[in-house]
């Protein structure tokens, strides 16, 4: 893959069109990036002489966006120095990694995972050679030389990239010890953490019976009943709130809702401590709890996530020998407009709520997601997930829900990584997006060019502040 | 939101396309208007001193696609003067309500209903300022005054938009005495009923009962058994050609079809009349009635219409609060394929049937309804519907409908609406998002110029009539 | 319908872009033909004199794309020919049947049919006039002249159409003898044949019965068990691929895959031989034996095709009285990632397996395809499918595919088509949309000049090759 970055990239080919555009993008390129929601290590902060590694460790061994499309094509992960969960060994000369890389870089022509790899190497490296074969060594050292200064510590790029807020992902159990070092630090980075309690609410997520032996250690409530569960979420809700979280996050394969009676509620809890809860149990407790956590967030303010649709680790023999978040987890139908009922029809109509809604399933868009958005007023749309976070994938959000929900009941970006290094090139592939599906509208006469600056402004910023209170 | 509004609006921006566009637009911009299905109220024809109330009598208080946007963020129903079903306060001054309007017009960017907001306030009422907070209560001074004037009557405004024919939507229990009245009148234009028997062959309607004796009352043909039903629906549908109807209108959560055995036909209804009906009952029983409806269309003619996949009133705190349409009707999956093949099994291959097929799930046109259509001689395809009604909608619908159903298997486009003053506007962007189409197909050389012509006179004009039989 | 043809057709109107796809187009328009999929009759072949009879028995009578056209809008498929099952009147006079399809020639504006059919008159035989009523008979005498010519024999065209490779679809109980003929002949055109073992695997199958007969008789293995099942169909594959066959194909309505247990297999089998499976039985079947032919091709090197999704013979009526394939075959909502998973979990990590997947819901092409053909090795997605292979449907295929599964897991194209002549006009309409498409990534500065030109040819050529190891 060759990389090019004109300054005029993304935009559609029509001269005038792409006039707006520059005009609109050049408004936004400079705001600050406010990222919501991700999976950033907080380690990385925590520590002012955090080390990214190799190039490979820090761009190509973590990143499943890139070494399934290596996969895809027949190279083993163990090559690519993906660890074994059993400690098998697997390449460990990063070197080799990077060369295989190299030579299978024209796989991402015309990808994401291509466009955020182009803005990394040129923009935050500044490799200005090609990545091929022959030159992927010299490459490599270059990147490993500035990986080894100072300004290429995670602190100074977080400054660099001009982060105003970054939010992690972790679990309820987590004591978010990082999160008190980076505070105790006297860094002036603002990175918050982010209430995720599927391991503890979902009564089949791996581990469940140590995570609520976690919960009950952390939260010093023994857990024993409904109402002790409930008491320990609700005392570790407060203390990621005291911790700066405005937000939690939660996952289900299928998004369904519904209030159990209490009765309910402890029978099938205790089936679950007694290690004989059924899948229907699991699906009806999640269900349950989904709107149980709607209720706290009434109460105690914070912004609710939803992404649901994901059928994880569908490649067995992957999943038992490199573990989760491999590449193989594939997107499912999915329904919101019965499944969601239940939840909003209890807490649908307080504004006090902020329900951000994701999907894989792109067909709900216009038909369920937009028109939900664009009723409830606890409802608010995330930008598009995972495998839509690409420029089709902006260009056929844009083209499907705005028309419907309107522009201020979505939730802006966020750049939902890992890879701390492609934050920028994700939010300047939406803001690229954003301006250019606003020119389109401009050109089209379907708005103003004054509206389109507000929007533009409202996309690449505003909105998502606004959704996740930050 | 700002208003504009230039002569070559919703055309592409590629100049050499929109030379095209603009020809063909001027080529079919001027054709009278064919409207065959919408819910304008009758009442305003039949009185020809009817007057619309105030600006927000006309424009937001009856309008779900306007006060749902602003409901979405917050501001409540009762502030925008939605009538309660318990007939409790809500604002009653007009002017606060449209101000409250003026203040969240932003809403309305780049959504259909700020492109028709836009053209009702500036083509049909000569607005000139901009809607804002400042200039709220000027321009509702303006609209009031126009208001006011012989020329914006319903039936002045009826010529003025050349609407060649209008046809209403009515329960088949409606006396149609408004109808009667305007036909009475001796004014020329043309209003047209549509059979809609929702009420009394949906048994889960609600008041199917009462309907039930409605209908015996207004056929005079006592509804006690199976035979007498169809009796008393032959007997509306009689009445409502005489009256002028072409077509029957039937909504469906799911479009199932199922010829039920006379007996089974009649152990249904009878339980239904003794209020012991099961919803598998009412489902079986809409879906013989389809069945039934085709089989009466093939022998009065009158054009069959399908409307299926909305579940409505998803939010019931608005539903028992303001009651039915109040923006709170969500689409679901829609599955056609299996569902209407009983019926078009029985009835597809007769062209006497016109079987007009719409979708909320846009999933369905490239994948069943263009292939049903492109196949079955009774099928056509309805334009893009309600949430779908849109820029963005009619180009996925023209997209992925027309390479396989081909142009002459599509209905044209109906308005839809309840809102009066909306339809020049909502058949002018239909007109200009098609013509942008056929340039387009005529710019990549995909079809000549004469016959896009052709085909843009089709979609203006003929298509409508043609299906509907007008 | 006007036929145009310019030099530039199918390509987006922008100059900048246009001229890049005109360059790209340059590059790829007189690369060979690799056409790895289709249901041309190999009889055309195997006798060096094969003549195409009239103008409408090569034209019309057997292509469903055009006779459902004309049906659709209520012309009897008697009256163009279309032979009936129980020898009935058709009409007999191929000069009416041109006629009557001038006169409705205009419902192919704006589809692919039309397109072709464009192609196929204007270039293949070299019509220069407008079809229409007036201009048929003449039209039809040109044509009927050329067919008389020898440059006109299947062999001929095949030459100049510079076809590479042609694959049939057989039936695995087919000899072959049309193979075997072509071969004998000392003609040097390379025509190969592909496995379809539907009549003997999907326990439903029309005549399954007498199937399984001619399985046992042609294998010379007796087919009363499972374990002479599998060896009759190894027995067959293995000749298949003597004669040249490198892929198979299989149809499902769902695709679903399970391995049973061998005495499952067994017994299901023992059923159905009795006479006695049940719609279950032929389901799980089905199932289970995509599972088997994913392993017999790892072990023989046969790529797998699985054409899942249609619900054939919608119209019973049509299909009692004409047959198979007469154009009202219906796609219906496909699910992969769950139905797939156990033959993907068993066989998906290897990559001496090739699953090429299609699909007729273009739904699963962001959701499930891309993600699946993203990640496993084995897995490859096949072109735009049946409705699909348009303009639109090509586009709608890159933008959803591309940027998820990548470039080089997809498998090119395939014409797919019963008819002949329409060959070249295909693979000029998927090379077109395919350099348009890049076209666009190069003009918005996705991807480089040259990436696009090393893509261009891929599509055009190589990936064809590379995915059915031609």
């Amino acid at each position: 893959m060759e990389i090019v970055l004109p300054e005029d990239r993304y935009f559609g080919p029509d001269e005038k069109q792409k006039k707006i555009a520059m005009q609109l993008y050049a408004s936004v390129a400079h705001l600050p990036l406010v990222c919501p929601h991700g999976h950033v290590d907080p380690r990385m902060f925590s520590d002012p002489n955090y080390s990214f590694g190799s190039p490979a460790d820090l761009l190509i061994i973590p990143d499943h966006y890139v070494f399934r499309m290596l996969y895809s094509q027949g190279v083993p992960l163990e090559k690519i120095g993906v660890p074994r969960t059993d400690g098998g060994a697997v390449e460990r000369d990063h070197r080799a990694i990077w060369q295989t890389f190299a030579e299978h870089f024209y796989l991402f022509r015309g990808t994401p995972t291509g466009a955020w790899l182009a803005y990394e190497l040129r923009v935050v490296f500044g490799v200005t050679q090609q990545l091929a074969r022959e030159t992927a060594q010299e490459i490599y050292d270059h990147i490993a030389d500035k990986l080894t200064q100072p300004e290429f510590r995670p602190r100074r790029m977080f400054e660099r990239f001009q982060i105003e807020v970054l939010a992690t992902t972790d679990a309820a159990t987590d004591p978010l010890a990082q999160h008190q070092a980076i505070r105790a630090s006297g860094w002036h980075g603002r990175i918050v953490p982010t209430f995720r309690p599927d391991g503890v609410v979902n009564l089949d997520a791996p581990g469940w019976r140590q995570n609520i032996d976690a919960l009950s250690a952390i939260s010093g409530i023994t857990v024993m009943s409904y109402a002790t569960l409930i008491a320990a979420l609700e005392n570790r809700r407060a203390y990621f709130k005291q911790m700066g979280a405005t937000a939690t996050d939660h996952a289900a394969l299928v998004p369904t809702t519904e209030a159990l009676s209490a009765t309910e509620a402890e029978m099938i809890l205790q089936r679950a401590l007694a290690g004989q809860a059924t899948a229907e149990d699991a699906q009806r407790f999640t269900g349950h709890m989904l709107q149980e956590m709607a209720r706290m967030s009434i109460e105690d303010g914070l912004v609710m996530q939803l992404h649901p649709g994901s059928l994880r680790n569908h490649n067995l023999a992957i999943f038992s020998r490199f573990g989760l978040d491999k590449g193989c987890d594939i997107p499912t139908p999915t329904e919101y407009a019965r499944n969601l009922r239940p939840l909003l029809n209890t807490y649908g109509n307080d504004a006090r709520l902020s329900l951000i809604l994701f999907t894989l399933d792109e067909t709900a868009y216009a038909r369920e997601l937009a028109p939900l958005a664009g009723h409830y007023p606890a409802v608010k749309l995330g930008p598009p997930w995972w495998f839509h976070d690409s420029l089709n994938g902006m260009a056929r959000y844009f083209d499907q829900v705005m028309e419907t929900a309107g522009l201020y009941n979505t939730a802006g970006f966020n750049d939902d990584t890992r890879a701390f290094p492609s934050i920028p090139a994700r939010h300047d592939v939406w803001r690229r997006a954003s301006v250019n599906w606003l020119a389109g509208l401009v050109a089209r006469g379907y708005i103003s060019a004054r509206d389109a600056e507000e929007m533009a402004h409202a996309l690449a910023y505003d909105l998502a502040k606004r959704a996740y209170k930050l």
